[in-house]
C-alpha cells in the first residue's frame, strides 16, 4: 500500500510538474543585477579563494559570456542602459560633473523611456523591481513609475547619507546606523536606516515570495541586490565563511541567494521556463582595497573605462532554452531589451532608437555577430571603443578610477583584447589600418549624437 | 529483430564494461603536465578568450583546486619535485648557476630517489612516460632508467639546440627545423628534429594507444606535454581555431587531448578506476608576450617565485572516487607520490625524507588540512615562505622573470593570499606576530636542509 502511495504521489507531481511547465508560452526572466562585482569575482572566472557553486553550476549548465560590458563604469548611467537599451548620453543619464544620482538628486530616468519592465508590461507580465533602483528616487522616477508592479529596496547606494566626517578607515569595520539608507516597499519607507546586515537575505525572501505568487503568470523579476557595494555587511550565518575575507563572505551571501532563486524555480516546476541572467554594473570598487572586488585578469576598476570598469560576469541559465557553452562573442547589458523583447515575443516600441543588439541568436546556436563594437563614454566624453578584438583609447585615467584623472592622449592606444585581454602591449604603431577603421565608425556613430539636458546634475531646491 | 540485435548488444556492452571496471582493485593514474601553462590560462581559471571545454568539464565533475603550487618555477626542478616528492635543493635538482639541464647536460635526476613510477612498480603497476622528460637524458638519468616502462617523447625542452644566432622575433613564427630536438622512443632516436606542428597529436595517440594496451592491468601514465612551452606549434586542425592568438590555439589543442584521454577511459570502461590529474609545470613565459600565457589574477610569471610562478591550475578527476568541489587548501606537486601511493594503497620506502603529504583524506572530503606551508626556491635561495594564508617574501625578482633580477630586501615583504590574491598590499608592518611564526618554521625547515652536490651543473666533456 505504501508502494502506491509512493507511485501515485510521484504520478501526482509529474502531472503537475508538466502542467506548471506548460501553463504559459511566455517564458520567465529574472535578472539579477549585483552592485560594484567585479569580473574576478567568482569561481568560475577565475577568483581563487570565494566559493560560489551555485553560480559555477549556473554556468557550467548555462552560458557564460566572457567579453560582455556595461555602458558605463558606474551605478547610475550603467543601470539606465539596462533597463532601456539606450547609451546614457543619449537620454541625459550621464554628465560630467555628477555622474551618479545622490539623496538631494531631483532628476531620474526620463519618463519618455521605454524600460524593460515597461515593454513587458504590454504582454502582461508581472513585474518587480527588489533591490537597489538608483535612477531616481523621486516621482516620476521611482521603479514604479517605470513599469513595476512591486517594488522593495532601497533608492541609492548603500554608501549614501551617511554621519558627517565618516572616515575611510570606518569603511573596514562598518555600522549600517551610519547610513541613513531608507528601505522601501513599494511607495512606503519601512525602515531607515535599513539593516543592511539582513538586507542580501531579506531581497531573496522577497523575490522567492514575489516567484512563488506568480507562478501562473509570466514574470519579470529585477533582483539589483544592494552588495558587494560598499559599506560591506552580511547575514550572520555567512560571517567569517568565506577565505576570501569580509568580501568573500559577501559574495558568499550572493551565491546562496543565487542558489535560493534556482530552487525555488525547480520547486515551483518554473524552470524550463525562465531565463535566469547574472552580472554587475560596473567593475570593482579597488580604492576600498579587501573590501571591493577583483578584476581577475583584467586592467582597471570601476569609475575606469579600461576592461576591468566595464567588462563584467555575465551568465544566462535557461537548461531547457539554451545549450551550455562559454561565449566569447561581444555582448552588453544594453542588449538586454532586445534580447529579452525577443524571447517573449513582445516588439519593441517602433519609434525607439536603441543602441541595443538581439542577441537572441547567439544564445540559440546561430553564429551570427549581432555585436561587434562597444563605445566606452566617461561622463560625455568618448574615452575608448572596441571594435571587434581591438580596443583604442582617446583618454587615460587613473587604473584604480579614484581620483579620477581624465588625460586625454596626444597620441591613442590600441589593444588586441582577444590575445591580450590584460591591455598590456600598445599596439598602435602596428595597426594603422585598424585605427582608421575604428575612427570611421566612430565618426558615423557620433554623427547620430544629438546634445541633451542632464538628468543626474539637478538639485532638489527647498 | 533488430531491436532484439540492439538489446542484446547493449546488455552486451553493459556486462563488458561491468566486467571492465571491477578487473582491478588498483586504480590507474594519468598525470598530465603541461609545460608553462599558467594560471589564467583555462577558462574554469578565467580565461576570456580561450576555450576549454574539455577542462572546464574535468574541473566541474572533479576537483578543482585554486591553492595548488609546483616546488620550483622553472622545468627541471619542478618535474624532479613533481616525480620524487623531493624538494630540489634536497637533492641537488636547483642550482644558482644552471636551473635547467641543456643538451650538453650530463647530470640528471639522482638514480638514489624514488620516483612515482617507481614507487607504482613495487605494486606491479604498468607505466609509460610520454612526452618531455627533462630530467636527464644520459644514462641512467632517462624514464626507462626511473621506473618507466615505456618512453615517448623528447629528452629536453623543445626550444633547445637552436640553430646559431636565432633572433628573438622569430620565436614569433618559428619553424620547427630551427629546434634540433630529438623525438624518441625508448632508446631509439626516431625523428630529428621532432615535428613539434604535430607533437601534442601524436603524445595523444601513444597515450590513447597506452591506455587501450593495459586496459586489463593498473597503470600509470605520465604525460608531459611539450607545449605551451616556445615555439608553439599546433596541427592543422587547431590553426587559426582560437579567439586567443597562436597560443590559444596551442591550449585548445592541449584540451582536445585532455578529451581524447576522458573519452578512451570511457569507451574502456576505465573511467570509474582511474584519477586523471592535469596540472602545469611553473607559470607563464611572460618573456614571449602573446606566445606567452597568462597568470590571471597573480603576480608574476615563470622564473619567479612570485604566485604567477608557481601557483598553478590543478584539476583532480576520478567521479565515481571523488566528490566534485573547489578546493582552495594549500597542495603541491610535491604531494603526487604519496598521494598516489595512499590512493593505490602502496607503502613508501622506509627511510623517504619526503616534502610531501598525503593529500587523500582532503580529497576524499574529511576535513583535515595536511599541506599548510610552502618553501618557494629560487635555485638555492630561499625566495619565500608561505605559512597558512600569508606568504612572507626575503627576495625580489623582475616580475616577468627574466632577466632574472634577484634582490634581498632590507625589510621583508608579507602578503594575505586569502584576501589579497594579487599581492597588492604589503602588510609586513601589521602582522610582526605572524612574520615570527613564519620565521620560527623557516628556522625548522633549514635545520633539515644538508648541502648537497648539484646534479644539473655538470656538462659533458669530450
Amino acid at each position: 500500500m505504501k508502494k502506491i502511495v509512493v507511485l501515485l504521489s510521484a504520478f501526482l507531481l509529474i502531472i503537475n510538474s508538466v502542467h506548471s511547465q506548460k501553463k504559459t508560452s511566455k517564458p520567465n526572466f529574472i535578472v539579477i543585477f549585483t552592485d560594484d562585482l567585479g569580473y574576478g569575482d567568482l569561481g568560475t572566472y577565475g577568483n581563487p579563494s570565494i566559493l560560489t557553486p551555485n553560480l559555477d553550476k549556473l554556468a557550467s549548465e548555462g552560458q557564460k559570456w566572457t567579453n560582455f560590458y556595461v555602458a558605463a563604469n558606474v551605478c547610475t548611467p550603467s543601470r539606465a542602459a539596462l533597463m532601456t537599451g539606450r547609451l546614457p548620453v543619449r537620454i541625459g543619464m550621464e554628465s560630467d560633473t555628477r555622474r551618479v544620482l545622490f539623496p538631494n538628486s531631483s532628476g531620474g530616468l526620463p519618463e519618455s523611456e521605454t524600460t524593460i519592465a515597461e515593454l513587458l508590461k504590454t504582454a502582461s507580465y508581472q513585474t518587480a523591481a527588489i533591490g537597489k533602483w538608483h535612477l531616481g528616487h523621486l516621482e516620476p522616477y521611482t521603479a514604479l513609475n517605470n513599469g513595476f508592479d512591486y517594488y522593495f529596496g532601497i533608492p541609492y547606494s548603500n554608501d549614501m547619507d551617511r554621519v558627517e566626517k565618516y572616515e575611510f578607515e570606518n569603511y573596514f569595520k562598518p555600522d549600517f546606523k551610519d547610513f541613513n539608507v531608507p528601505l522601501i516597499r513599494n511607495k512606503e519607507v519601512i525602515e531607515q536606516p535599513a539593516n543592511q546586515e539582513t538586507i542580501t537575505k531579506r531581497y531573496t525572501e522577497e523575490s522567492v515570495a514575489f516567484i512563488k505568487k506568480n507562478k501562473d503568470k509570466p514574470f519579470f523579476l529585477y533582483l539589483a541586490h544592494t552588495m558587494p557595494h560598499i559599506p560591506l555587511f552580511t547575514s550572520k550565518e555567512f560571517v567569517g565563511k568565506s577565505k576570501g575575507g569580509k568580501y568573500g563572505d559577501v559574495i558568499e551571501e550572493l551565491d546562496w541567494s543565487v542558489g535560493q532563486i534556482i530552487k525555488t524555480l525547480k520547486e515551483q516546476g518554473l524552470d524550463e521556463n525562465t531565463y535566469v541572467i547574472f552580472t554587475s554594473d560596473n567593475g570593482p570598487w579597488k580604492l576600498f582595497k579587501d573590501h571591493g572586488g577583483s578584476s581577475g585578469t583584467l586592467f582597471g576598476a570601476k569609475g575606469t573605462s579600461y576592461e576591468g570598469g566595464t567588462r563584467v560576469p555575465f551568465i544566462i541559465w535557461s537548461p531547457k532554452n539554451l545549450k551550455p557553452k562559454v561565449e566569447v562573442k561581444i555582448g552588453s547589458t544594453l542588449d538586454l531589451l532586445a534580447t529579452i523583447g525577443s524571447l517573449a515575443h513582445v516588439s519593441l516600441p517602433k519609434d525607439l532608437k536603441t543602441d541595443g543588439y538581439d542577441l537572441s541568436p547567439v544564445l540559440k546556436g546561430e553564429n551570427s555577430n549581432p555585436r561587434n563594437e562597444m563605445f566606452f563614454y566617461h561622463g560625455t566624453k568618448l574615452f575608448a571603443v572596441r571594435v571587434g578584438d581591438y580596443k583604442l583609447y582617446y583618454y587615460k585615467n587613473n587604473p584604480i578610477g579614484y581620483p579620477e584623472k581624465l588625460e586625454k592622449f596626444e597620441k591613442l592606444e590600441l589593444f588586441n583584447l582577444a590575445i591580450d585581454p590584460s591591455e598590456t602591449n600598445n599596439i598602435i604603431d602596428k595597426k594603422p589600418d585598424i585605427v582608421a577603421h575604428i575612427q570611421d565608425i566612430v565618426s558615423k556613430h557620433q554623427s547620430t549624437l544629438v546634445p541633451v539636458k542632464s538628468n543626474i546634475e539637478a538639485v532638489i531646491t527647498k
